[in-house]
């Protein structure tokens, strides 16, 4: 572990230091567990008392942040600071250049000199793989796959034929790019395949999870828009298209032919039917379904979606449905007597 | 990309040409993005003003359908035609046959002279391989597995000692066939582990999706019927049946034992916990989740499961629980002050 | 298949035998599968009519147990003495010890002598493998990667760098340990990555399900402690802690920062979101949601979370709340009569 004066990362981290600039810190860590030769960092305002706590021997926090229990780099954004420390104390390691021994390279596959193949990986013929783009151990790139520039394809990512990756993607381990889509006709009582030959298009600085699967389309394109950020065991149907800066947690899934517009929020295991369009910067909580189109710029939550608010009291209204059901009962019976008794008394 | 005369297409796809058999089409695509020298199709009258807007060369069409801006090759089942249509333009690469170069078999596995092992694909010994089945590149074929004829397993598939797979059975990258049952003994407070020692039995024209688990059986077999479609990222557990011709859309999971019959749909996330029956014919919707038995021939939706129009009744009826409950308490108050009164009256 | 007389059978299950200790048996069958050859099992007391129905040759039932059509090892534990049969009967085979065919061993990793390493596994440098673990073919082991004892990583699984492995772990095929956990920086309407420099830990005795993920901590560790139990295509997020035997079924998620105490119950498709504390002995059916903290020792349904109980009352009132909203608006109106009668009888 290198270490650092608190005046060396008050320079990198273009950061305001209050305290001893010779002092040295050697690691980073998160408040609770901070020793006294760690930085640590505050870098929102609800942690503030444990902060306080805190054995840290610097802090990174807020411009203004007051009574930390060591010296202080006070930052415009904590949280940049925070990424920087990071990269500053864990440099990732240097990917060894060149073509990894056991690796198997097809016919007429171009990989770019600075690019970095790992040991058994296998990149099928008529590959482009772009300077600096990095195929870890034991990946597939298929056929006339693009790789561009700066990509990262982690261990036993599949790409298969075709697939496109843009520049600065990051595809986590087992995660599967171009498989067919689910596709099939009814035939006397049987299926039949309907083949899938379109493609899959991954556009720039997108991160894809691990085990996630990106189907290719039937014709066109899937195509994930740039930026968009897809956590683990995600399923994305073929003709799927998500938007740029779109947000999607793990285990939800988007079936075939819809889109998601840019600046979308996807919960955790949230279902989203085919042929559906989820407008921009809409947000669905985590296990939200639907099988029809969401405005953007709204919350929705449950299955069927509705708006956030109205799901959570309808939520909150439940608790009380098993007496309901007994009270409604019983105001009948009351009423029905009431009615009974002055019908009676009318007619006496 | 080849080109093919209308004439040509209409006696492949058995069609009546309405239009110039001489014209040539180079392409198939979608309605809204095929250009000029691209075949489209209208497979369903929904798309039918879609299609009188396309700017395609040429169309696959219903028989009757009138008013397309081009040639229309009339067909008995327009699907059918696209089908044949895609497989005449996107002819699957054929692949190389023999073991390719870095792969691994092991001891007394045979491999039919025409089938295919990828690069760098593992066959453990004894496994036997059918004729034209495809095996591509990292995928792992455990000890004894038997794989059928014409079947194609993706990159990095995993099938376990001893799995069986039939004839034109497709299995897509990353999914894994024979892991372990979750099986367990409550002991002490622990848990030991129930050896999982059956098989799994995958019959013809089965196709499972990119990432999709099938556990071994812990005694007997765990086993998907002749035709059955499964989507990506299925969970299948030990000793499940899945009956023939049964569609199971993503994410969906089904707990050890329960069986499912023929021709079952399940939407995306639909649970199914164990021991449970599913009828024949029995639709479940997205998300859609059961501990109990469901009979036949049914929708069903909602989680524990209902018949689905009842889950829609009371999906609608919801909206207005919030407000049911504030106007059954004011119903209580107003009915007691009209009692009360009326026994005042009395007593009076 | 080896045969053991039922003589040998009562010794090695320390069992009491009622009937002709010199009779072989030759396999282990379910009750309604076995053989005159097999043993079977009545290992719980519902299945009591199926063993009197059973063909089985002999059956390992508990002490006490009449009636049965054939021999009976009468155990203390049946299931103990089934783990027992089954183990017997089908030894798992002894992995070939060594590094196999084209397996890729980087600089400085260390394994043990008694370890296995099998086709085409990548063991990168500074990696260290304990005695008798098998790694099996085309698994990833990353730098630094620590394997303990007699634990078994099987084939196509991915343990990036650091990752951190007990003693009799077991990991089941495609499983991703040490992926990047899913932070990012909202940054001017885009998303910076976090970098994720934290660790995976998996104590002794655990077992992970096919194609789960196990994603590394920012800082920290991700902890799965002794004894816990995970099934297929779980989603275990960055700087989670799951609890000693505790058990998780499969395509179930926890977010980010979640702790699950030990002895945890999750069923199948359960999501858990970031920052939430389930209490030790929790149980949650299957597919629950929670989003907030659950207390330990009590059972829970639903989305958003509630008591079971209260949870499957609601379930069932629900039936009833289609006509309860027109069942109040005609007492709203009978109400509004009765008072309006009152009140023109009190002004006459």
């Amino acid at each position: 572990m290198t270490g650092f004066t608190l005046g060396q990362l008050a320079e990198v981290l273009d950061a305001k230091l209050d305290g001893d600039a010779t002092r040295v810190v050697t690691g980073v860590a998160s408040l609770d567990s901070a020793a006294a030769t760690d930085i640590s960092y505050l870098t929102d305002p609800r942690y503030a008392s444990a902060a306080r706590a805190s054995r840290a021997g610097a802090f990174v926090a807020p411009v203004g942040t007051q009574g930390l229990p060591g010296p202080v780099l006070h930052c415009q954004s904590p949280q940049r600071a925070l990424i920087e420390l990071l990269t500053l104390f864990f440099p990732p390691p240097a990917p060894a250049v060149g073509v990894a021994q056991g690796a198997v390279v097809g016919e007429g596959a171009s990989i770019d000199a600075t690019a970095s193949i790992g040991p058994l990986a296998v990149v099928e013929a008529g590959a482009r793989i772009a300077a600096r783009a990095q195929v870890h151990a034991l990946a597939y790139v298929g056929r006339g796959v693009e790789i561009g520039e700066d990509s990262v394809i982690h261990p036993h990512v599949v790409l298969r034929e075709g697939v496109r990756i843009g520049r600065r993607v990051i595809v986590h381990a087992g995660a599967v790019l171009g498989a067919d889509g689910f596709g099939f006709m009814p035939d006397g009582g049987r299926f039949r395949k309907i083949p899938q030959v379109g493609g899959v298009i991954v556009e720039d600085d997108v991160e894809l999870g691990a085990n996630t699967t990106v189907d290719r389309a039937t014709l066109g394109a899937t195509v994930i828009r740039r930026g968009a950020k897809i956590d683990n065991l995600v399923h994305i149907a073929h003709n799927v298209e998500i938007g740029a800066d779109t947000v999607i947690a793990a285990q939800s899934g988007i079936a075939g032919s819809s889109r998601l517009g840019h600046h979308v929020i996807l919960g955790g295991q949230v279902g989203i039917g085919d042929h559906v369009t989820i407008g921009d910067g809409a947000m669905l909580g985590s296990k939200t379904g639907t099988i029809s189109d969401l405005a953007g710029q709204a919350k929705y939550g449950g299955t069927y979606a509705r708006p956030l608010m109205q799901w959570q009291r309808i939520w909150v209204a439940e608790a009380e449905l098993p007496t309901m059901a007994t009270r409604l009962k019983k105001l009948e019976r009351r009423l029905a007597e009431l009615e009974a008794r002055l019908a009676g008394g009318e007619g006496a």
